[in-house]
């Protein structure tokens, strides 16, 4: 079972899932470090146990017989990726690039050095210093959020306090924004470098609903600006895989770039389907120091529709109606439970026009979440 | 672990490989009854477990908790077939389409039925037999032949003696052709059917090298041709899942029925990289009673080159060589030890110029087969 392109994977959540179609093709082998029996990941990769993503004794069990080691989530802490580095394993990203992905702060420390374009930012510790940041704002933990958890948009001085009594220390300027974009790029450890078209990510509540790729008229400048801000980042930060830098498209026509993740993201998933190499596998490439693939859409647009829990409990179980409606919808399931609100699978459409694409895409999400043909 | 799309799956070479990334977008649960621990499915099938094929206790043992069960190969006892159906199981294919594919006696005296157009074929079970039949001509064993093996060119009385001796009692016509085509269908129980472009596939040594989709310059009413062909077939003999037929164009420009295959098949190893919905995941949704996706191609041009056992013993460690000098080439490494010229993976190449593809594809080939940068 063991090949020369042995990966360790940390954590079993959809991303690791669907690493594993691409390590198939590739012939990479994977041991994958799962939180649960049954979770997503694990359901699919056979050689995985069972442990604990921040014991550091798990981990040197998940990198044995790998020389790299790589993430479904940015949750590992840092000491024990310096740790597993300090022992001949190569966490990719390293710790010096993740701590970016995982702490806000240095996040915005370092963007700032870099002159990257971010919303004003500062670190408060009292509902009176988040008054003279001023408001309205945004407080943000500096750790551990996503999904829209850990976020507090601050109105008032009650809202203030608020989100300080929930942790958070980071008050960032409240962007009004057009709309969100997503820049990824993929980075081997030598250098080389392969930018994906830049998206548009609609969300609700928070949470990332739709992607349309690529964004709809996104002036020629942004795009390159978007792209060149990726690219400019996962050098300076030594980013080994994926990375995708969200960012805001401000009324005024500027980005300002918000959140950070060095993995396959949300944002990416319609790559699988809609560009010639899939986020999954350049992640792979990238962090196993094999030369990148190209990132060519396959049609004009790729509309990705976020399958949250909702009305319907068995997902496999409608499947059926779904692609009796829309049989070119490619669907992903990620073999999770139903939960209110839950990413349990995500589904990709493509094609020529864009409101057909769009269409088409809200028509078999809708089914497949809530039975129901409109979202 | 339970799905409602649950699918045992017999055998666990390539082509069972191939059906679980497919399978992990769907969320459809595989069993697979593997014929050793460490064959080419097993590696990535998490439920699996090592089994004998001809043994209809182990075929129970893999049907269990599935309604449906699949193949990865056609070698399964027909009267198991019988065993598993009866016992409330559906074999998708059924034993009764299934045959077809097993014996090749079967099924030219139903293609004459049909009046498919075949090369001309006698039973023969003498020297003086095959002489009155008319030499050259091949004799084939009726079971159990695949990649030349089973296959004899005769050409004098003490060929047509050994041929004889290796079990061969099916004559056929010499056909002087000028290629062999492929044309591939899925089809679902109800009778709902998507066909594939037609295809060109080139042998080397009796053994599949190189496949192109479209086949070039076949004329419009040859392709029509095949597919209805395959279209007729399917319904005629009730197959489920990917059927597909391989055809000689001859020099007078007629088609031939050669061979056929009821499972995702050599020649439609592209569609994963080059159509909209690949063999793999049409064979999945048809023998699950799903509704079939298009089989639209994505590029003009797909090449699909064949990695037979060479010079390169290391396939892994040769993917970044490869990947360096052809970036664009999607590899489908099969995890199975290098043997001279066993099929060992595949990689296919896509675009819009047939020459440029073709010679990438082949770079590529050359260099993960051989470790040469041409073939």
């Amino acid at each position: 079972m063991t090949s020369p392109l042995s990966l360790a994977v940390i954590g079993g959540g959809q991303l690791a899932r669907m690493m594993q179609q691409a390590a198939i093709g590739l012939g990479v082998h994977i041991r994958l470090l799962a939180e649960a029996p049954d979770v997503s990941a694990a359901q699919v990769i056979p050689d995985h146990f069972v442990g604990d993503y921040t014991d550091i004794d798990d981990l040197r069990r998940a990198a044995e017989g790998s020389s790299v080691v790589t993430f479904d989530h940015e949750h590992v802490p840092p000491e024990h990726l310096r740790t597993l580095a300090a022992e001949g394993h190569m966490p990719r990203p390293g710790p010096g690039a993740l701590i970016h992905a995982q702490d806000k702060i240095t996040l915005r420390t370092r963007l700032d050095e870099l002159a990257v374009p971010s919303p004003r930012w500062a670190v408060v510790a009292s509902v009176d210093e988040v008054v003279a940041f001023g408001l309205p704002c945004v407080l943000k933990t500096p750790r551990g959020g996503y999904d829209g958890k850990g976020v507090w948009v601050v109105r008032s001085e009650s809202d203030a306090a608020e989100a300080l009594a929930g942790d958070a220390v980071l008050a960032e300027e409240l962007v009004d924004f057009r709309r969100e974009l997503s820049a990824q790029v993929a980075r081997r450890p030598a250098g080389e470098t392969v930018t994906y078209p830049v998206v548009e990510s609609r969300q609700e509540n928070g949470v990332c609903k739709e992607v349309i790729a690529p964004a709809p008229d996104l002036a020629d400048e942004l795009s390159q600006q978007a792209q060149q801000i990726a690219i400019e980042v996962a050098e300076a930060l030594d980013v080994t895989g994926m990375l995708a830098v969200e960012m805001f498209e401000t009324d005024d026509g500027r980005l300002l770039v918000n959140e950070f993740a060095m993995r396959p993201h949300n944002t990416g998933h319609w790559s699988i389907d809609g560009a010639a190499t899939s986020q999954f596998e350049n992640h792979l490439r990238g962090v196993l120091d094999l030369p990148l693939g190209p990132s060519t859409p396959s049609a004009a647009w790729s509309v990705m529709y976020n399958v949250l829990g909702g009305a319907i409990d068995d997902l496999e179980g409608q499947v059926g109606v779904v692609l009796a409606a829309v049989p070119e919808a490619h669907i992903h399931l990620y073999g999770k439970s139903v939960k209110a609100g839950r990413k349990v699978g995500h589904l990709t459409v493509t094609g020529d026009d864009l409101e057909t694409v769009l269409a088409r895409a809200r028509q078999a999400g809708a089914l497949l979440q809530d039975g129901s043909p409109i979202g």
